[in-house]
């Protein structure tokens, strides 16, 4: 028998602990899998709301899950991992928390019986959270952060890779400190960076952000981002975040003598100026590091149409993108406060751009192009 | 006579120099008024491309603009404010750089008769520049910000507020104060921000980058800016921009010692951790001020629908939201990296809400209602 198979068939029963947002959408995953998934939550109320979501069914005395699946708050990941192993001592015991060291030192701390579980992280979630915000899509397409330590049976290992692959993510193995380092850099500080700044605009005079365009609606989007949770995560993951958070500290000091030392003078000396540029340069550098949408550093051009703010007029600009048989990279609406006309700005690979310009501009669409 | 009479009256000859990004688009949108638009460049070909591209034509001996704007980087500025007002002392100068108390102070202080130059600032860019990016209609529902001292005369106030209105924009009077500390806020520490934060992914391990999501793309989108003009913008504004980067180095140590204390306890004290949740909570408060589309506070409700990444879906699916009669107020394409599936994020007014996701489902499109 293959891992695979053997994972295949051990996956026949899954249990899942705690039925927020990440929980209840995996319920419902491989509930249209077919696979018997059991629910527990410590709130009667919202375990009855995933069962009528349909994100699986109560537990039942004589219920033997092969995995279970803890998916609760940071800050009692680690207990309710630690219980599911005691109750379950043949199941493998995962979890779905966004900082993966802190458990595991804890529960090692406490002298727990590791073998079984496999610690794990599906970089999935949306702004809000709860089983109605619940579906079984939101994996598809994003990386699932497998942590194994050497004691992992290799079974146990397949069959958290499995659960990953069936909910359409990618798995990637890291260990846990690699892990935490990752999500640091590109999670929690730019959830702190993006607070902190959006901060700033409480007290300001409301002129000052009529003036707001897309550059710091961007900057500032995930602002919105509910506090308690995040007060976990940034307390789970503390010594990664503050290391990262100390580089931009330094970056931001050498910013701010630099531009103080401009404002002194008058004008600038040569190496405060360089500074500066230096820190946007870097930046630049930083960005072109993100991936696309692919997956790869491919990049895209864009071709932008103007666009009435009535209904239709952008579905009419996608059909006829579809009848000219351009397929669309990404799409972004760009409008500004108090107006009635926004743009399309569209990415295509380059080399169907000047051809989509001239269909559309035959059509007698309205193209900024680039 | 009218102001806006004398002041149309006035502007049948238009002077721009520079024919950069924002010089070349007001030339286009001037011309498209019948307007007769004279280009002056430093660079004898960037104008000849400003011309070619219809931005207005080559000055002749004899000319005699009634309004000149100069829409010149940032450090040549005050220069040519200066040249412009003594070339052509019966005309009103006005400048579109994005800072305005510098090139006030420089002329003020070498004695320049400040009487006929006002300054002003279009809320309106690209992320790429020159001619070759010009478009008509930037300015369209933009802010355009006005900086009129005691000493301008209100026919000439009139000429610059008939020009922003001319192309769209809103005007919106300022002093230099004023509009300086409130660009520092909304757009350039944002710049400062985004760049130090993308500057820390230069060196990040390329599993890190795996794991990036719309989070850190949003947070870091423009770092992409270029480098030398920014330069010259932070040092315009260096005393604005520094105030609030102290502000936030402020908050940022909040945050560093809090999640220190957290680390040092294995978990934290009552204060560090409402410390944390303070700063996230903070951000809430910030970003809720940003102005919506319409130029309001209003709150829009979304409703996400899944669409196949193949040419047409999301053209299906906008022209079907045109016939059920719904206006979108914002849409949002989001997708994973390696991922052939996307989620189309409509924002609509709360009262046809549900009605949308109805008209929808019974049309067969598959909802996620949150």
């Amino acid at each position: 028998m293959s891992d695979t198979e053997r994972s295949a068939r051990l996956k026949s029963q899954v249990r899942i602990v705690g039925t927020g947002l990440l929980g209840a959408s995996i319920g419902l995953a491989l509930r249209e899998k077919g696979i018997d998934v059991t629910l527990d939550d410590a709130s009667p109320s919202a375990l009855a709301l995933a069962v009528d979501y349909g994100a699986g069914r109560l537990p039942q005395p004589g219920d033997i899950p092969q995995l279970v699946i803890v998916c609760v708050p940071p800050d009692v990941t680690s207990s309710l991992i630690e219980r599911e192993l005691l109750a379950f001592p043949d199941a493998v015991v995962t979890d779905v928390a966004s900082v993966k060291l802190q458990p595991f030192r804890d529960l090692s701390g406490k002298g727990v019986d590791l073998t079984n579980y496999i610690g794990s992280h599906p970089l999935a979630g949306r702004e809000r959270g709860g089983a109605i915000s619940a579906r079984a899509d939101i994996f598809f397409g994003r990386p699932w952060v497998i942590c194994r330590d050497e004691e992992t049976p290799s079974w146990a290992l397949a069959l958290v890779e499995d659960l990953a692959l069936d909910l359409g993510s990618t798995p990637i193995e890291m260990t846990p400190e690699e892990h935490d380092r990752s999500v640091a850099l590109v999670s929690h500080v730019p959830q702190v960076v993006a607070s902190l700044l959006a901060a700033r605009l409480t007290d300001a005079p409301e002129t000052a952000v009529t003036l707001a365009g897309q550059g710091v609606r961007d900057t500032t989007r995930i602002a919105s981002s509910d506090p308690v949770l995040w007060l976990q995560i940034l307390g789970a993951n503390a010594n990664p975040v503050v290391e990262v958070l100390h580089e931009l500290r330094n970056d931001l000091d050498t910013v701010i003598g630099a531009l103080t030392a401009t404002e002194a003078d008058g004008t600038a000396t040569p190496g405060a100026r360089r500074a500066i540029a230096d820190a946007i340069a870097a930046g630049n550098a930083g960005v072109a590091r993100l991936p696309g949408k692919h997956g790869q550093n491919r990049r895209f051009e864009s071709v932008t149409v103007m666009v009435d703010d009535k209904p239709g007029t952008l579905g009419r600009l996608l059909t006829e993108i579809g009848e000219i048989g351009v397929n669309m990279e990404d799409l972004r609406l760009e409008h500004s406060p108090g107006a009635q006309i926004g743009f399309a700005e569209i990415s295509v690979v380059p080399e169907v751009k000047q051809r989509a310009i001239e269909d559309l501009e035959a059509r007698g669409w309205r193209i900024a192009a680039l």
